[in-house]
Formats: structure tokens, sequence, C-alpha cells
């Protein structure tokens, strides 16, 4: 795997996850696995094994738990050298896989890390930004902490002024903050934004959109309103929390809504499939950024086959992604 | 979780119960996993999460294996002070677990366990009845040994001395006894059950009701022959070991005929489905003893929530079982 | 189960497996789970658990894991007396269990194994077959070395010598051996042969009929040619790596063409499934060797619940064949 | 096994242990055991298999990891009614378990949890303590919050004032708050206790007696400045994390100092070991107040049998802790 | 390894057992380990691994886990084909593994196993015993069953008849039989008997010999008066559950005493020492029946290797056998 | 942890190791754990958590197993730009784990590794050493093949130039090469070595020096002659597999002999002992050069450490390891 030239920069919070093994419920677990990741670390991640040279920016404890957090990323192929080591815990959360009609269900316990303790003067952003590609950024940060806003808002002035690109996902999450605090902050980030991961709802409940509209009709408006490239999303059917579909859309500055057909899969660990498909898409438009189907198309099966293995994150090469859009699964053992 | 005020009281067996992991062959294991169960012990289990205080007669064997059966007992909230100790023999069986095409199997190691020798000298039944809201009980009990049916028909009687609502669930085991043998017993039960768990098939069969009624004609002469409240069923569709579809009924003393719509699930684990279908009917019988229709969904709601999770007891909260029945699984990870 | 009085005898390879556990993916194991396979051991063991005397040809290196391949044999009941220890690696290969849309994965580690180092003055052919009943080889002898390839061909011909009947299992193998080489070897081993186990693939490609026959057409064409009395197949239609449809046929000297109807099924694991197939059919041919329909749909059925189980072999009986065919695992716990 | 007729009441926080197994770091684990424990909890867990009615009093967070801990709780015969549910987090930690020359590590993640927000409104104290036998608590509780401290020494006016006997144990952490935080809270409790835990060290550094009086001097003189009836302790010298030796002493209001002899024993889980050494003692103490040299050696073979078993309790029984006093393991396995 | 040209038989029960993996205690357990053992089968079991041609005796049900419980004879090199299936239940024992001070413990499920329905008309006692070598016994067997026992005596009978040698292990169980039950059999062997396993207390106790003698003195007179080539035991020093002391001892028609010299060594799984020795033993007196001193010797090596590994059985050769007794495991990894 | 500014270069061959569980014997298992090491790259890895940049050169095959060998380097922090990729297979080993008196035991499967295919042209010497601070190479990589020997000897050429400290292990493998062959080979290393790890059997069988030579005599001769500054080695008693001691020695150009004092240690895993020691040794000789009394010390307690953890490698910080040499373990679990 030739890495590309480029640089990939992500920040947020990586935790650890805590499973029980087998479909047990958390209430019936003697051991849990565990695993590391976080919305944007699982996006520097899957970048990098797509080739992309990857840095992620946060902050994590000086002691074993920050040590296997940064042994993850490095393993990984991402770059740890912007990191910072301080404050005193690292997020955990709980997840307890669903299984046929019994949803999953997740436990918190992030609301002191050293995550939410990092702030502006933690990174140099010149020399972050100055040579970098992208930026990557979710709503997941925002939430954390006034001080991880800070530093996430500094980044994106910084990958305006260095003109990086920007994508951000919209990641509104319900367990760590309400609508209405949602409300104040996310408007603030729309001005430095290229891409955009969002769906209806959130326009409508997170930046207060007209309600009425339709759905094409209202992420025009968007497109236009913010002056995004564009905007992608997804949406699930659910049938059972083994069984679902999913189809990706793109909205764009031609006005055009592509989706993708729909497609019917296996889940085996649901977690990731989010930041899975902002992988793909922001993989597919690093190569080229016109292909924004192409991107919805990629991003959507780079999402489905991370669906299939354990963990927060997709590793998948891009040879190996390529092949699911080409054979969607129907192949045999290879011997 | 604030108890009810209610008193309700179950009588069986438990066991051991041993399964080959990851759908292994009993004859490829190098292991099994342990768990506690059996049929009136799950329901007592299912009742005491559902918010009922309850109490379980058995008798255990005085060594680690009945003090760890009392011991899931009472993590699962039931009160064992009027379960007695003595004997040897922890029953145990073997569960394989089905896969696909590959049905399950069971080997029973009971015939000699410490349950089969409970009798009635072992229970002060005027305490353990005297406040008591509702006692079930299933064949299973009568197919221990004579004294276990003795002590069974004992408690049976105190029910009805103290106007104890009864609930009985064929649970017919043709590894334990032949049709012949229970065609004996369960007419004795028969004059003190107010509600009855029960199929066609148990009143052709082992109460010997004329084979060519049609279903309907003889649940409904059941009802009446043995003025009997109302009779709980469900109907299972076997698509495979991991795939299945059920629909509960009820027949009642207006002689209608109730079937809930027909739930399609997959299957975590099968065993202790018959008991969590009696505990939620029950649970919503101790609540509105009128509401049939909603007592057999509740039911099947509960049933289809015990066969995602490993083990025979269902741990489901009230809330939870609603949640099921409102959205029927198709919901999202809470985050 | 009473052992028949025949004698078959199967010659191979047989590897140690190494499966991440849990759908894991290679490069995520932290363990593997460990079994022993290989096709011609896989034939024996099946039908040795299906009652017939097996023997099972091939050199193991005189090291632990020699030993360990030689308990699975003996603990299947395979009469491991003819095999010879000596040289030093046993072969092995690691399995990535696909899961929906993921594929499976193969890699091994046998180009240099003991089995490869076997050859004709390893074996007394006159001892082994002078009173044998069945000879079975497939295409993966053939591809392991040019001296395990002497040995084989010479048990064909001692096969012949002694009116032995013989079943051969094209299974070419991309990762031994190009389509080039195999073309020069598999016409060598059609003279000996009465029951094969082809595609028309195989006839196409490796034998090198005319690509445009429809495939009636060629398999009674390759039937006449070889003078072969049947050919057995089946057809995979692929839904995903957990779920497919499978079809059985049978091609014989009156060009009958034969197949089973579609069975839809789950799979726990996929490996071994054409062996359990082969096995199956040899296993009815034995017993009626004019049973063609029987037994592609006995075979079928066996290698339906092979994949049901953990491994490379089927260890079903004679009764739980039947069982399935009977009832196609529609069926209860037996309680 | 027959409850005594006792109320034991012990306070403070039970966590979710979390434990890398087969001796891995912290930072190599891709799992981790679960248990469930803290020092109060412990000393109720093992009371209660000691055949005592013990109550436990926290504050637990409504989530399924309260209820997990809940459920502990319970099947350790624990009476939990007087526990509270609120706030929303169960504190952890993470142990990794040392080999030989390698000692074991603890990180916490406690500092938000629930039982940090347990409150003297929290408890009906009257109603807890009027008919209670025994009040036990330890310095972790001071440590954990205002709020918490407040709870605790409330908890002890009411001892008290019911004249229920109460025993402390100093249990410094210096993980929760330094020496200068502790010195000004052990002093206030010292004028409730009856039963005192304590080294040398703790009075020379928490309590600030001279430090250059020798140990028996400065133990008496504890005694006597406190009115405390007995202080008990235990030495430990440690050969390596798996070997160690132990000796326990008691210092009481006839002055007298008695050590038992020094036990050398291998550990399995070092973790609760001071809990069940107090668990020991105050056993032996309701059941004898005077005999203090037994209970100094039931103390020291119930924390060495705890040391053999994994997890943060002590569930040996009466009969189990006087075969290791008379036999110290010198003992066959018996069949 | 080349089988030598003998035949060994050997007569008895084999049984699951069930150990909680990780020293936990059963009552701790969430799986167990499964493994096949008994004392007459690991005989034949390290007999058959030290080179000899060994066959079992014994009834098995005819359901998976007899099935298994033969897989495992079959997987050591144990001719099978004398043992009947019959009856309904495989004998199970939970094993809880000792760790330092605590020691272990054992829970038997055996009562009505199907080896307690053996009986004389279950075996083909001509075709067993004429052409055998070697016949071991032990009382394990005299104590399932009247019916069991008289098989044994028969088996005893044809080995005379026959002329076979006879070696009988006393293996008293207090959890089997009472001392007065015992006294009443074993006399009975003592007529059939070349070699014996059995101690000094089995004398007095059992045999019931004046208790004063000296033990050389006891012994010596237990040799003539039962006209026994041998007598072998061992000694146990016991400095924990996992180190302890052994010596093995034997006396002979001359009257000699010769002990080993003490060996210390560590426990991994001490269910199976006996039986080990025992085996050990027989493989030297079947090489050379006067070689008397290293026939104890190869014996306790058998014995001490044994208890390092999991399992009730020792699968080593003669040659590892040699090596420990040549270093005593002071040996690097040979790499 | 921040970096030091050096760069230590290492050469050889990574493999995967598999090793059964819970100290079962290989034909036992049903399972092997996985990790990855070997002698250089587990040198590269315990230099970076020492602090050190460090780099590795080897070829890997461009599969799974490649890729996770290169994950667990990068994992651990090595620069893996060096590595190329190419052939087909990864070495593997299995591991026997010794418990008490049985010894552990090893099986190979690296004859035909990519390590052994990679040849000088693989790297770009000139980049790879003219910055670098020092360079470490085993004996192993000499008996890997004739290319892989090249490949390492144009590497020592390099070095000299480039005036790179040079350390060279010994670490002869038996089971790789004869002594012979190796007799030809490791003089031509001699010239370049600056620090040497053997020990007296070295030079007297492989370099030839005369037998009788008394050891300190033999190893300052050593010094003498092949212009080395330091010998560094260790001498290990064997109590068991389990429990060992070590002392440390030095040899240097004041022909002083310094030896350790003897440590007593437990064994979790020995692989990678001597790996650790000499990791240890180099880092403390890149810390200060002279300090040759301090360095066998450090390397004694890395190599100490080591074995209390699984794998191959050290992953102990400097911190750690020098907590290690004030306490030897002696501490309790910090809380």
């Amino acid at each position: 795997m030739n890495k590309r030239k480029d640089k990939v920069i992500t920040m947020g919070e990586i935790m650890l996850r805590l499973t029980p093994p087998d479909y047990a419920k958390i209430d019936q677990a003697h051991s849990f696995l565990a695993n590391y990741g976080g919305g944007e670390a699982n996006v520097a991640v899957s970048l990098s094994h797509l080739g992309h040279n990857c840095f992620f920016l946060t902050k994590l404890p000086p002691n074993d738990l920050g040590d296997a957090a940064l042994a993850h990323l490095k393993k990984n192929g991402i770059d740890t050298s912007y990191i910072v080591r301080g404050s005193s815990t690292l997020g955990t959360y709980f997840l307890e896989t669903g299984f046929g009609g019994r949803p999953g269900k997740v436990i918190y316990n992030r609301k002191h890390s050293a995550a939410t303790r990092m702030s502006p003067s933690d990174f140099d952003y010149d020399k972050i930004f100055k040579d970098a590609t992208w930026f990557h950024l979710s709503g997941i940060t925002l939430a954390l902490s006034s001080k991880a806003r800070e530093a996430a808002i500094e980044a994106l002035k910084y990958a305006k002024k260095y003109n990086v690109k920007v994508s951000f996902d919209f990641n509104y999450r319900s367990r760590l903050w309400t609508v209405e605090e949602a409300q104040k902050w996310y408007p603030l980030v729309m001005p430095y934004v290229n891409v955009l991961f969002a769906s209806p709802w959130d326009f409508r409940k997170i930046l207060q959109f007209n309600k009425s509209d339709d759905d094409v009709e209202l992420m025009n408006k968007a497109v236009e309103d913010y002056h995004i490239d564009y905007i992608f999303g997804k949406t699930r059917h659910i049938i059972s929390a083994t069984e679902q579909e999913m189809q990706a859309y793109v909205y764009g500055n031609c006005k055009e809504f592509k989706p993708t057909h729909w497609f019917k899969f296996q889940i085996f660990d649901r977690i990731g499939a989010g930041d899975a498909f902002a992988s793909g898409v922001i993989h597919y438009l690093i190569k080229d950024y016109h292909a924004t189907r192409e991107a919805a198309e990629f991003g959507l099966a780079n999402s489905i086959l991370k669906q299939t293995i354990f963990g927060d994150v997709s590793t998948f090469s891009e040879k190996e992604v390529e092949e699911y859009i080409a054979t969607q699964g129907i192949t045999e053992v290879k011997r």
C-alpha cells in the first residue's frame, strides 16, 4: 500500500468501547470486549487504510488506557505526533449489541474525559494545517465541552486560512447535549464547510429550516444558503437489529439529487457505519472532487463492509471496497 | 423499579443447563456455558423483572450447585426463603443449540434430582398461600415424581383454600413421561385452574377430547367443561432453527377467539419462550384481569424478546416489553 | 453404530486449519481456532460417521501437530494404520470466515508440507487395495507435488487391478496450480474413474471441452468419452456469505439429467461442503449403486448439514441426514 | 445456612471492576473480566456468607450497570432495599493483576460516580439504624465527596443514637485524596468507633501521632485516646505479586498486643484482602465480642481464602474458614 | 510410535468431567471445561501412549455424550470394540480446582450412570481375555453397583483362566460407598491380584489388618497373605494445592521396601495422578517384570508429568517420561 | 514519552507465534493465541518503548498475515518504512508453554518464509545507515538463508561505513542450522561488532575457542581477539519451567568481569527474555557507553519483566524498569 502524498486531519475524541460478547446484555456480561473508537478517529483510520496520510488531533490521558488508544491509532497507520497527553480519564462507553427485535444500547462514561479538556492552546495550528489537504470534523466534538468546541472552531479557521477542504458530519448525539444547545453551535460551523454529511432531519431540527419543505427542496436550499459544495447522506431501513437496507444520496451545486440504489445487508457491528460512509466519500472526493455519485456509492460500500466486522472502524482497502461494489458480496471463498 | 404489593408463587424444578458455545454440537464441545433454569422458576424470574414479588418452591441439594441455583434466583429478585435444601443432586440438562437446518437437541440428567424428592411435608402451605395473589404451575412438576406431584396438588388445594388465582401450563414433556401416564394426572389439576396455557393438541392427546372437533369448538368446549376463565396459547411457524414466526391467541368465557397477528423474529436462544409467554400474560392479567387481548400480545412480546438473549429467562422490564410492542424492534441504537 | 463390512480408501493431505473466532478478520485476530481437515480426509471422516470402514493415506510429520492430525482422524473412527510419518511440516491454512457481504478468505501455508513428500514407495498398495470397496481421490492431491501425484496415480492403478470402485472430485484449486498445469494431469486420471464430481466449468476449462456446448450436452458427452458411470455436481446460488441456495444434479449412463430441487440454507462454516456432498453420494451408491437420484439428494443434505457446524467435516449419521431430508430442518427442539 | 437474627449495615461505593484476563497488561487487553466490588460492599457480602443479615447503603445509577451491581449484591444475599437510584454513572476501575516481579496496577474512573452524589437526605436513618447490630464504614467513603462524607457522618451519629457497634477501616487511598485532606476528616470519625482497622502508619500519618513512638506504645496510646475497644491490623511480607506472608494483630483495652503467627500463601487475586479480614473479625466479634485473638485469626484466614479466588469478595462460609484454620490448606481433594 | 504386540484390558467407568476455568469456584462458574476420564479408562489411555494395545470395557449411553466419551478413547488409541452401548446417562462430575490454601472439591453425579448398569452378560469374556497380556481394575468399579461388581469379578476369573496378569488399585472413594461396604468386597478381589496399588491405610481400614503394626511389617504381611507379587504406592506431602512432593515405594516378594527419593513438583491438574502412576508402573513391568525399582520411578515420573497438564489422563510417550527422569524438568525450551 | 533523537536499526525475521492457551500441550489445543515476534524485531520494539526511534528491516508477504505483523510493529512505534513486501509466506512457530517439570516446546514453520527471501537489493543501505546511531543483528538472521545472510553482512558493512555502533547476539538456533554451518559464518561477523551478546559456550562451540580455558580467560581472550568493546551475557538457573534465577555479566576492554547478583523470578512467558536483555543493555549504552555494570543490570531487569507478560516483547518504559531495579517487585498495588 503506497500512501498518497496528501495530509488528512481529523479532530475529536477516541474512547474505549466495552462490548459484552456473544450478544449478551450489559447486565448479563461477565466480560467485555475492548476496542477503541470515536467518530473522527474512525474516519482517520479508514482513510489511512484507503491510502491517505492521516493525523488525529485529541488529548489523551497519560496512563495505560491512553497508551492503548494511541497504539490503536498507530497500528492503523495514523500519525499521532500532534496528539497531546494530559488530564486523567479516557472516555469509555458500553455497547450492548442488539439482536433481532432487541435494539442495541449505549451507556456513555465520557463527560469528564481528557478529550473534553483539549483546548486551542494544545495545538500548533499553523504547523498542522499549513500543508494539509483535508480536514474532517463532526458535531460530536462540538458537544464535548466549550473548550473542545473552541479548539474545533479554531481548527476550522486555520483550515480556511490554508485553503484546506473541510468536511463536517452532523452526528447529533442526544445523550451529549440537547437540541437547543446544539442549535447555537452548528450554524457557526456552516460557513467553513465544503462537504457536509447531514439528513433533512438535521436541517429541520438543528438548523431550524422550514419543517414543511419537501426533502429535495430543503436540501437544495441548504446547499445554497451555506455555499456548500455537496451534502451527502444515507437512509436506513431497519428490518431488524441484524438486517437492514441502506441508500446513499448526494445534493450538490447543480441541484441534482443522486441516490444510489438500496442495498440490503447483514450487520455484525453497527457502530461506525456513518464514519465509514464519510471516509469512503472523502476518499473518493480527494481522488476526484467531481465524482459525487461514485463517492456516494464508495462511501456506502465502505459503510456496509464496516458493518460486517467487529469494532468502530473500517480497515478495508480501496481494492476490497471496489470488489464489494462489483460483486455486492456474491462471491465464493477463494482457494 | 418499585415492586407491586402482590405475592406470586411458582413451584417446580430449577436445573443447571449446559450449552456448547458457538453453536457447537455436544460431541464437539470442549466447554459448556452454564446457566440455570426450569419452567416455573423462569416464570418467577420474569414476573420479578416485571415488578412482582415472587417466591419459588423447590428442593435444592446442599452443595455448590444448589448454592449457584439459589444465587441465580436471588440475583433475579426471587424470595427464596421457602426453598428447602436436601437430597444430593441438582438436575442438569445439556442443550445443543440448533442452527439453520440443524435442529436443537436436549439431553436430560434429572431423573434423580433433589427436586424429584420434594414432598408436601417440605412446605408450610398455610404460611405460603394465606396472603398470595397468584400461583403458577406446569405439567413438568407433575412429571417429576409421585412425591413432587403430591406436593403440587397440595399447593393447588391451598391456593383454592386462600382464593389464590391459579395458572397452569400444560408443558407436556415426552422425555419425562408417556402420554398414558400424563393422562392420569392432568385431569386432576383442571378443577383448580383459572388460567390455562394449552394447545388443541394438549386437549386431544392428554385430556382425550374428541379429535375431530375443530380447534375453536374444542377450545371453547374445554373452557366450559373445566370452568376455566381463559386459555392462552401460541402457534409457531418454524422457518429454521434461527428464524420463526409466532402468533398468540386466547379463548375466554365469552367464547371469543382472539389471535394476535403473526410476528416474524430471529432466535438467539429458543429455550424459555413458553415461560416468558406465560409470564407476560400473567403480568398483564394481574394488572387487569379482563384485558385478555393485551395480555396475549404482552406475553408474545415478552416471549420474542426472551428469544433474543442467552439463557432460560426473560429479564425484560415492563417498559422494555412495551417498547417492543410499539416498535417491533425497528429502532436505532440510542446515542 | 454397527460398521458395514466394506473398506473405503481415500488419499490426500490433512492440514491444520486456523480460523479467527467470531467472524474476525485475519489481521484482527488475537487467537485462532484450531481444527484439522483436507478434501479426501473429510470424505473419509464423513463416510466413517455414515458407517463405513475408512482408511486414509497420507504422510504426517513426526511431531505434535502430526499427532494432533492423527488424533482427529482416530477420533472420527478412521483406521490410520497405513499413514506414514516423515518429513517435517504439517500443512496449515488460515480461514477468514465471511459475513454478509464480506466474502471468506483463505491463506495457504502448505507448499512444503509432509503430504507433498508422500511417494509411491510409502504405501503397500497390494495390501491396501486387495480387499477394498471404494477409492476416493480429488484434484487437490494431484496438485500437491509430482511425487504425491505419482503416489495417487499408482493408487488408481491398484484400484483398477483389484476392481475397486473409484470416485474422483475435480476440486481444482487456483492457489495450488495453474489451469495449464492442471490440464496435463486431469486427463490421465479420467480412465480410472467410475464416479466423477465435476461441473461444466471443469470440463470446459480443465479438460478443454467445447466451450459453446450447452451444459447437458457437454456433461453427457463427458460421460460417454470417459466411460464414466455417473457425474455428480451441485450448483450454488450465493445470497450472502451466510445464506445460500444449492441444487444437486447427476448425469449418468442413460443420459438422464436429474436435478434435485433448490434448498435454501444458512451457513455457519462453508468449508467442506463439497466433501460432505461427495461423502453422501458415495455412501448412498455403496448401499445401492443405481439409486443416483437418492444419492444426489443424500449428498446435498449431508452437505447442507455440514455447513451448519464448525470445522471441515460432516459428522452426521445416516439417521440424522435422513431426518433432514424428511423435515428440511423444520423441527422443534425435542424435550 | 440459617441466617442469624442480627442486622449489619455497611455504607459506601460499589464499582465495576475491569480486569485484563490471564495476567495481561491493560494496554495488551482485548477484553476485560467484569466483577463488582468496593470496600464496604465487600464487607457486607462476606458477612452475608458468614450468616449475617446485611444491608448496604449507596446510590446507584438507574441504568444496566447499576442493575448489574445491584444483582451482584442480591446474589450474595444482601438486602438492597435501602439503596437509592439516581445520578448517571457507575464508578469503574481497571485492575492490572501483577505477576511475579511485576506489581499490580489500578486506574480509577470514579470521580463523578453516583456514589459520590449520595447525601444524608437519601437515607431514612432512623428506620435503618433503630434495630441494627453493627455498622461498618471505611475511609474510602469519606474520600468520595463532601456529600458522601456528610451522609457517612450522619450514619455514625445514628449508630451512636441507637447504640449500634461501629467498626471503621482506615483504608486511606492516595489516588482519591491527599494526606492533608484526610487529616481533616479521620479525627472526626474516631469518637464513634468501637473497633478500628488501622496500622501504625495510619496513626502517624493521618492522625499525626508522634512518629518516633514504637509501634506497640503508639497503638496502645491510640486505643486510650479514642476510647476504642480494639484495633485490628495485619502485616504483609511481599515475596512477589503471587506469593506473600501475612500476620494479624490486635490491640485492646487491656493493652495486650496479640499477633497471630505468620501465614505464607499464594495469591490469585489480591483485591479485597483487607475487606475479608475486617469481615472475618467482625463476624467473630458479633459471635463473641471478647474473643479478639480468635477474631484476628478468623479474619486472617478469611483474607487468605479471599486471595485464592477471583473478584473483590470472600464468599466463604464459616465452616470453610474454620477448615482452613484447622488445616491451613494441607488437604486432599475429597472424592 | 510402533505399538507393542500385547493386549491390555481395563474395565470401569468413564465420565464427563466439568471444571470451572481459571481456578473459579463451582458457584462462580459461567462455564465449565469439558473432558472425559475415569480411573481405569485413564490407565488404558496412558498405556496406549506408552505403546500398548489397550481395550476398555464399559457401558456407554447411546447419545451424544456417550459418543463424545467414545471419541476421547478412540483419539487416544484405545480399541473400543468391546464397549457396549445402553442405558441412558453418562456419569458426570464437577471438579473445583484448588488454589494455594484452598483445596479442590468434587461433586459427583454418577449414581445412575450407564456404567453402573454394566453386567457380566454385556461382555464376551472368552474372546476378550483369551489372548490378553494384562488386566487392570480398581476399587472404583467395585463401588459402582452390584452388577458392575459382578462384571468385574467375572473379568478377574477369566483373567485367571487365561493366565493374564492382574493389577488392582485400591482407589477407595468415600463418596461412593462406606468403608463397611467396601470391607465386604475388597477381600474377594485379593486372590486374583498379581500387582497391587495400595497404601498402609487401605490395609488397616479396608482389609482390617492390625492397626498397630508398623508400615513395612504390615505391607510385607499383606504381600505374603495374599500371594501378591508386588505392592506399589506413593506418598504425597501437600505444601499447597499447587505445590507438593511425592515419593513412590514398592514392596515385593523378597520383602524389600524400595522407596524412590522425594520429588517436589508443581500441580496444574491433580486428577489422574494415581492412574498415571499405575500406568507407568504397569508399562515398566510389562517390559521387565522384575525391574520394580525402575517401575516405581517411571510411574512416579508419569504421575508428575500428568499433573502438569489439564485433564484426567497422561498422554506422555515413553521417551518423554524418560527425559523427565533424566532431567527432572530442568531443561530449556528447545529451539 | 518523548522520543530521543537517535535512530536504531535492527534486521531479521518477524513471525506469527501460535501458543496453546492455559498451558495446554500442542496436541491438546483447540485454539492458539496469536502474537508476533522474532529476535531483532523484539529488540526494536523494546528499544522503542525505552524511547528510541527504531526501524526494522525485513521482508513481509503481501497478505493479511504480513499486514498483521506490520501492525504489530507500528503499534509499538517502529518505523516500518524500510520494510519490503514480497514472497508469499509469513514464518510461523508453535510454542508449547512449559509448566513445572514439563519443559516448553517449539515447532518451527519458517523455512520458506518471506524473510528468507530478503536480499541486499531490497534495501537502500545508504539511506538507512547514513544517519543511524546503532545497528543490532543476531545469529538467527544469518541462519535464515544465504540471501538473508548476504543482506545482513551488507548491512554490517554500511554500519561500519557510517560509523554506526554494532551489537550482535549469537542466538544460535539448532533447529535452523548445524553447528558446522554456523561455524562458517559467525567468524565473518566478528570484525564488525562493538557489543556482543554471547556465552562461553558460543565461543567454544561456534568460534571454536579452546574448550579447556576457564570462562573468564576465554571471554577476555574473545574481547581481545575480535577487538570487541564489551561482551554481555546472562546465566540462568532453571528451578522449573515457571521459576528460575538469572545473573548478568559483562566482560570489557579493561578485562573486568562484572556479574550482577542472582535474581530469582517467576516466568509467565519465557520467550524474548534474551532480546529484552539485549534491548536493556543497548538502551543503557546509548545513554552512557561506559556504564557497563548499570547496563547489565538494566538489561537483566528488562528481561525479567518481559518474562512476566505474554508475548515475545518487552513493552516496559525506562521508568518501569528502574522501579523494578529499585524494588525488585516487592511493592503493593497502588490505589
